[in-house]
């Protein structure tokens, strides 16, 4: 029940108790006075009796007179003139096109201001002041803007009645209403429209929603608002990420999940303009697989008609057979899966792979170039573009900025573990770490941290990777054999890229597979590819939910995701 | 054996054999005439004797002056200044890095005439003419370009030598060259560069390929040669499909090939661009599913840790459920995975969909015409953007251009129904169809020639399919009850596109549920997303794969899919 609901309920309560205090009516008022006469009253008691019968009779005239104005005010209301300004409407099937053009809040300029306008918006909340005006507000996606709704007196096609107020106080929150309006030039300071506001002609409810899991409000705070709980007399309900991975519907209609997934859309975008710029060609290879692909992850079995397929762990083996069969440049994005067991802020089950693979004319640094620049193509993208989704994020997750040099950072590996082991880093067993150890995900966090002391980025290139913690098809390094022509990309601390140079003879191939312990045999479709002549060539692939987690900093790969897989969740 | 490899070999045996047939030197000849002498020969047989030993020794004078000329002159040739210019490159393992710019043959402009350059490509074919020049045809993908290697007199640093005329006709078609020559002015029909060359000056083989499946020329013949062997005296390999597709790798080098998947990329590029332009954004759901998620089709299970998971058969609900959180207008291009046992030229058990969700204002066909605006944006793209990827696949694959209007026409379905009547088409057992029967594919195909035949297009919009023939969650009309907001989108005769408004209402989709026999508790999670409200919405789903194959009328969707996966291919 609204606020104005619960005054109009309590003023009828009371007209209905004071009606019962006194007779109907004069005429049952006497017939009282008679019944009571056999007794012989006194002079002094008829006296106050008579006094008592005019009180009575004035108190039944006042409130047979009330009643009256009661009634005739609530025929003169029941015309209700605004009636066909304010409803439900009936289930949307289409029934007429009008052509009419329908406001977008992100669209709305000064020129507006005096004009007509029509829109679909969410109804974010209401909040009526005095009896005569409801303020409300309406939300398109990461904007809000203010509506008024004003009891007018004048008698046109406009006009709000009190019913028409009643109403809108009743539409639940989150209901998708169609506002007709006008707009007005006005100082808001609760939206994010804050020079105009809405002053509403009509207001029709098209979809009402009822229960809902949590508010849009509680779901879009920040941490901060919970530290001030500490200090305030304030009170918060925090709505826990499963929670709003279970209603994930209801958390995506925050403004900052609106902007995440805008920036998402984006970072994939930008990946495809750099390299369709680059002469590279899309491609679409099959997530079934009859054989598993990649020996050491863990796979996901299909029951395929009466055998059994895999799902493709990276598109690996399909772009390089793109380059093997003249390609020459090709990326891809698609889900890739991988079934391990991993309950951690940055592993899912399913992601979505951003992939590339390109043939090599000189030297695995070609490759190096491609990617580099195009990370900062998205990252330059993303900040001329993206500027206004990123300022809506922070508000819930504030971070710094995302530091980027003009000329990338390229670390050998070995000077890398340097650094590490200068810093005191130790190995799982708390040894000093030796230059060719594979680096832990504490150590890649810590270099992270030393580098972006030292050269002030939060992204940087580590090169020359050695080659026995290496995939086996990676090319070892021409000179020295111990390392690989491999190379990892990290923001603000994470791997986010692993690419290398391929091998790409069929001969080799065999060798490498033998010295990492793998049956040849049991990759024959692998071999296949490259006994048909492939060129030199090189690639990488990134997370695309970890590029957007890191960079705008939000602590759980989930949040990237619009609806993630994890080994115990698999739904919505 | 090359030819000029050939014609040495045997002019060495010639050589041997002469000098067998008489004594190697004129001691050895002496002496036989000595051990010939106790029977007492006559005069005239001495005489004769001493004229055949005359005879014997101006042979053999002959022989060894002609033996040391030899020796002299393969001693000379063994010298070979040109040995820095050509043979077997080692493992490309990026041992240097020179920054040399390499030429790309769709690159290739008048100005490069008179410069040199250095490319690699494939080793397409090879010709020699007479024992001095080799004519030799480098690939690029859809581009091929004559080169010639000449013996040249100089002994400068671009001497070529006749071991280098033997290298060249070494090496095995499909090895990857890594070529150095001079652009030069010339006339060459063979090649897609007809008028200019490369004149060869240093030839490298990079990767050295042997055994192939089949040649390119033949994988990219014409049907129309096949058709010449019935009236000519030619003889061509026919490359079947299958065959194809056992080795892809190979069959992905024609240039027919090379420009499909171009092409293909292409549709994605501008299916995005249009849309983006349109404020829609790409979103990116999980192929991994708790619950099968659209009832009837038959779905592929996954064994998921220690439960089970379905392969998302559409993204239907996860773009339902993001208008529901308010993301407006949503599109994904995604594997999409049927399990169904079809083997035909058009189905495939994984492909990729671009599938669109909008919400929308006043009317579905909002929805019809982003999507009919979508598609002539893509054929208008298709048209200007890959004229020469169309030409190269015409060659191997003729067919009629691409017919469709400026305004597409859109037939309601009953009038479509209309059409075949008065053709005479008839239902699966021979009856006359009625105006709400289902439409057969046969029916289909037809209906398109009569479309053709009528309004030149091959390009429409069949609207206002009865509400029976389609899946539950379809809005009925608003006044014929019998009818749907629904449509499909049809390419020479067959169905490319499928979409409607949705029900947005939880309630009726219960209601609709019920009526198709469909236990609304087995759907639960597509309910819940309904509960929470939705705008109202449509969109819909379209085939990649068919679209390409039905605009260059490939004739068979395997040929435009990177790596088909049917019922009964699962590799490579």
């Amino acid at each position: 029940m609204t606020t104005d609901e619960a005054k109009t309920t309590d003023a009828l309560a009371a007209a209905q108790s004071a009606t019962a205090a006194v007779p109907a009516t004069p005429l049952e008022a006497g017939a009282a006075a008679a019944s009571d006469a056999p007794a012989g009253p006194s002079k002094s008691e008829l006296k106050k009796r008579a006094k008592e019968a005019e009180k009575a009779k004035k108190a039944a005239e006042r409130a047979a007179r009330e009643e009256e104005e009661r009634k005739a005010r609530e025929a003169k209301e029941s015309l209700d003139n605004a009636k066909q300004n304010y409803g439900k409407l009936p289930l949307h099937q289409s029934q007429e096109r009008n052509g009419r053009s329908f406001l977008k809040f992100n669209k709305l300029s000064k020129d507006l201001v005096g004009q007509p306008v029509i829109f679909r918006a969410r109804l974010h909340n209401m909040r009526p002041q005095g009896a005569k005006i409801v303020f409300l507000t309406f939300r398109q996606q990461t904007h809000t803007m203010q509506g008024v709704l004003v009891i007018s007196g004048e008698k046109d096609e406009h006009q709000v009645s009190k019913q028409m107020l009643k109403y809108a106080q009743s539409i639940p929150s989150e209901s998708i209403v169609l506002v007709e309006g006008v707009i007005k030039a006005a100082e808001v300071k609760s939206c994010t429209i804050q020079d105009a506001e809405v002053q509403v002609r009509k207001l029709f409810t098209a979809v009402e929603v009822n229960e809902l899991p949590f508010s849009i409000d509680d779901a879009a705070r920040p941490e901060a608002d919970f530290q001030r709980m500490e200090t305030e007399d304030v009170q918060f309900a925090r709505v826990s990420l499963p929670t709003r991975l279970d209603n994930r519907v209801m958390d995506l209609r925050t403004p900052t999940n609106q902007a995440i997934f805008r920036l998402q859309s984006g970072v994939c975008q930008l990946f495809r303009d750099y390299l369709n710029s680059e002469g590279f060609v899309e491609i679409h290879s099959p997530k079934l697989q009859g054989a598993a692909t990649e020996s050491g992850a863990s796979v996901f079995k299909v029951q395929y008609f009466n055998s059994t397929a895999f799902l493709a762990q990276s598109p690996q083996l399909a772009k390089q057979m793109c380059i093997a069969g003249d390609m020459e440049r090709v990326y891809e994005i698609a889900p890739v899966f991988r079934a391990e067991d991993s309950n951690t802020h940055r592993h899912m089950t399913e992601f979505v792979g951003l992939d590339l693979e390109m043939a090599i004319e000189e030297h695995y640094h070609e490759v190096l170039d491609v990617l580099d620049n195009l990370f900062l193509s998205i990252f330059r993208g993303l900040k001329e573009t993206f500027s206004h989704e990123i300022d809506v994020i922070k508000k819930q997750f504030p971070c710094d900025d995302f530091l980027f040099l003009e000329k990338t950072l390229r670390l050998p590996f070995k000077e890398g573990m340097k650094m590490l082991r200068e810093a005191g880093a130790t190995d799982s067993e708390g040894n000093p770490i030796g230059e060719m150890d594979d680096m832990s995900t504490e150590n890649e966090k810590l270099l992270g941290r030393l580098v972006r002391e030292k050269y002030h980025t939060d992204y940087f290139i580590l090169d020359k990777f050695p080659l026995a913690i290496r995939p086996f098809y990676t090319m070892p390094d021409a000179v020295d054999s111990t390392l690989s022509n491999s190379y990892d990309f990290f923001m603000r601390g994470e791997e986010i890229l692993s690419g290398a140079q391929r091998i790409h003879d069929a001969d080799f191939l065999v060798e490498r597979m033998k010295v990492a312990g793998i049956d040849p045999a049991s990759m024959q479709g692998y071999l296949d590819a490259f006994k048909l002549g492939a060129p030199p060539h090189g690639g990488g692939g990134i997370g695309l939910e970890r590029v957007v987690m890191l960079y705008l900093k939000l602590g759980n790969i989930r949040r990237a995701s619009l609806f993630p897989r994890d080994p115990k969740r698999l739904a919505p």
